[in-house]
C-alpha cells in the first residue's frame, strides 16, 4: 500500500504530537505543517514539531505550499475548539480535495449542537467527495465511543454514568493553568461566565450517545464550577492556598420521560487521588467500567493518527466515531 | 421506518432469549422459528421460546414455511460452535436471500482459521447481496471487539493480555456441568481430549485482534486444563469434593518476532471470587480496564440482537466485529 500523505495543520502541542506520530508510523508521510504562528511559518517542520531533525519543508500559513510541492491525501487538524474559528478552515480543507480528522470538540458531535454547520460541511465533503471526522480522548472516545460500544452487550439501557476523573498535578504546567490552579473562586468564576475557561466538548458526547441510543433528550442541564483546595499545594507549575481553586468539575445530563438518562462528568483537579475513567450502565445487563491510563494528551494524538485510515476509506461526508469501524492501533 | 422481520434458527436457551428480545425489541418482528428437535417442531413459537403467549406460528424444521407465510429479513442463528455442523446451514439461509447474524464460536474471526470456509460463505454472500455476521459476547466482544477499540487512544501497543473470570457458583446447572464440575481430573482431560469440552472462539478472538493490528502471529499456543478444588463445594447442582474438579481454565497465546504479543485467558470456575474481566495494553499509554456485569447468556442474546440493523445495512459478504461501526443498544 502506497503512504498515507498527511498535512498537519496547526502547530501547539497536540498538533506537534500528531505530527511526530505521522513521521513515526509506516504507512504514513509527513508532507506539511500549518500554522499561523509568525515564530513558527518559514521554520523547518521537523524543528518546529520537536522531532530533532530537519524534515526539508517549513511552516507554511495554509495548505498551497505542501499541495504545490506534491499531492496530499489528509490534513490532521488541530486548532480550535469552537465552529466561529475552525469552520472556514474545514472548509477551505474540504474545498482543497482533501480528507480530515480534526481535533475540534465541537465537531465530534454536531448534528445537535450545530446543525447548520454540520450540515453545510457535510454537503461540501459529499460534493468534493471527501470525508470529515472530529475526534480526540474526550470527546470522541472515552465518554461516547467507549459507552456506546459497551451498551453492544445490553439488551436494554436505563441509565448511563461517565465520570473522567484527572490528576492535574501529573499534567503540563498549562493544564494546571487551563483548569483555574491558584485561582480565587470569583476569578474563576469570571472567567467561566466569559467562556475562557472550562473543558468543551460533554455536550457533543451526550448527543452522540444520545443519537446511538436512538433516545431524543428533552432536557439538557449543563453546570461547571471550581474544586476548591482545603489545604496548600504547591506543584512545579503553582502555588495554590487553602480556599483558593485547584480544579475544575464540569457535568452535562440528558432527560429521557422525566428520569435522568445520560449523565456524564468531568473533573480535573490538582492531587485527586483516583485518576480513572468510570463507566456505569443500569440496565440488562448492569455494567461497571473503569479505565486507568488514558493519559489524554498521548490519546488525543493516537486516535486522530488511528483514524487517518479509517476516514480515508470512509464515504464521503461529515462523520463520527459512531459511524466508523472501530479505530484501532495499527 | 418498517420493522425488520426475524426468524430465529435454534431454540436452545439463548436462541430463546434472542427470539424473546426480538419480540419485545419495537423495530423487530419474529415471523419464524427454526429447530430439528422433534420436541419443539410443531409447537407454537411463542409457548416453545417461553413468551407465556401464543405467537401464532409453529416452529418449523427449515426457513420455507416461515417465507411462505410472509417475507423475512434476517435470521438469528444460534446452532453450533463449529463449522462442520453450521456451515451447511448458513449457506441454505444466505441461499434464500436472508441477512445472517450467527452465535457460531468459528464465525467470529474464521478468515484464519477456517480461511476456505471464510472465502466460500463470503462469496455466496455477495453473490446474493446478504450479509453474515457472526458475533457474541466471547469471542465477538470481551476478548476482540473491546481490546481493540481500547487501543484506538494508544500511540503504540507491545502487548496486550485479556482475561475473563467467571463465577460459575452463579450460573445455571447446565453451565456449571459444561466446565466440568464435579469430574475426576482424568475423566475431565479425556473430555477435553475428545473435543467434547472446553470454550470455542479463543483462537477467533487472536486472530481477530491480531488481523486488526496488523500483526501476523508467527505462533500460536493453546493450552486448557482443569481447575481443582481445594475444599468440599455443593451448589443447587453438583457435589464436587476437594480434588475434582470445580472449573476450566483456558488461553491462547500469540507471538510477533519472537515474543508474547497478544494473550486471552478463559477461566469458569465454581467459587471464583473475582468475576470480572481483565484487558491490559502495554503501549503507549499503558491501559488496564475492568469490566464487572458481563453475563455471558444475557450479553450474547444482547449483541446478536443489537447487530442485526447493522447488518442489514452492511454491504454484502462476511464480515466480523471489526468491521462494523459499533454495534449499540437501541
Amino acid at each position: 500500500m502506497e503512504n498515507i500523505r498527511v498535512i498537519q495543520y496547526g502547530l501547539g502541542p497536540i498538533g506537534c504530537a500528531v505530527a511526530r506520530l505521522v513521521v513515526e508510523r509506516p504507512g504514513l508521510e509527513l508532507v506539511g505543517g500549518i500554522d499561523v504562528d509568525p515564530a513558527k511559518v518559514g521554520r523547518d517542520v521537523g524543528l518546529v514539531i520537536g522531532l530533532g531533525r530537519e524534515l526539508g519543508f517549513a511552516v507554511s500559513e495554509w495548505a498551497e505550499e505542501p499541495l504545490e510541492r506534491g499531492q496530499a491525501d489528509m490534513v490532521a487538524h488541530t486548532t480550535s475548539s469552537h465552529f466561529d474559528s475552525f469552520m472556514p478552515q474545514l472548509v477551505g480543507i474540504l474545498e482543497l480535495g482533501l480528507d480530515v480528522v480534526s481535533t475540534s470538540e465541537e465537531l465530534a458531535y454536531p448534528w445537535q449542537a450545530h446543525p447548520e454547520q454540520a450540515r453545510t460541511l457535510d454537503e461540501i465533503a459529499k460534493r468534493r467527495g471527501k470525508t470529515l471526522l472530529g475526534t480526540g480522548v474526550n470527546p470522541g472516545f472515552l465518554m461516547d465511543t467507549l459507552p456506546i460500544t459497551l451498551t453492544g452487550i445490553c439488551q436494554s439501557v436505563e441509565q448511563i454514568e461517565v465520570q473522567r476523573v484527572i490528576n492535574a498535578s501529573r499534567r503540563r504546567g498549562p493544564f494546571q493553568a487551563k483548569i483555574g490552579s491558584g485561582l480565587a473562586a470569583q476569578e474563576f468564576q469570571a472567567r467561566l461566565d466569559s467562556g475562557r475557561m472550562g473543558h468543551v466538548g460533554l455536550r457533543e458526547s451526550l448527543d452522540m450517545v444520545a443519537e446511538a441510543l436512538g433516545k431524543k433528550l428533552e432536557r439538557v442541564e449543563m453546570e461547571a464550577g471550581p474544586v476548591l483546595a482545603e489545604r496548600a499545594i504547591k506543584t512545579d507549575f503553582v502555588e495554590v492556598q487553602p480556599g483558593q481553586v485547584r480544579g475544575l468539575r464540569q457535568a452535562v445530563r440528558g432527560y429521557v420521560a422525566g428520569r435522568l438518562f445520560l449523565s456524564l462528568t468531568f473533573v480535573a483537579a490538582l492531587e485527586v487521588e483516583e485518576e480513572q475513567d468510570t463507566i456505569t450502565i443500569k440496565g440488562k445487563p448492569d455494567l461497571t467500567m473503569v479505565l486507568k491510563g488514558a493519559n489524554g494528551d498521548l490519546a488525543t494524538a493516537a486516535v486522530v493518527v488511528n483514524a487517518l485510515p479509517r476516514v480515508l476509506a470512509a464515504p464521503p461526508g461529515l462523520v463520527t466515531m459512531k459511524d466508523l469501524p472501530p479505530v484501532t492501533a495499527w
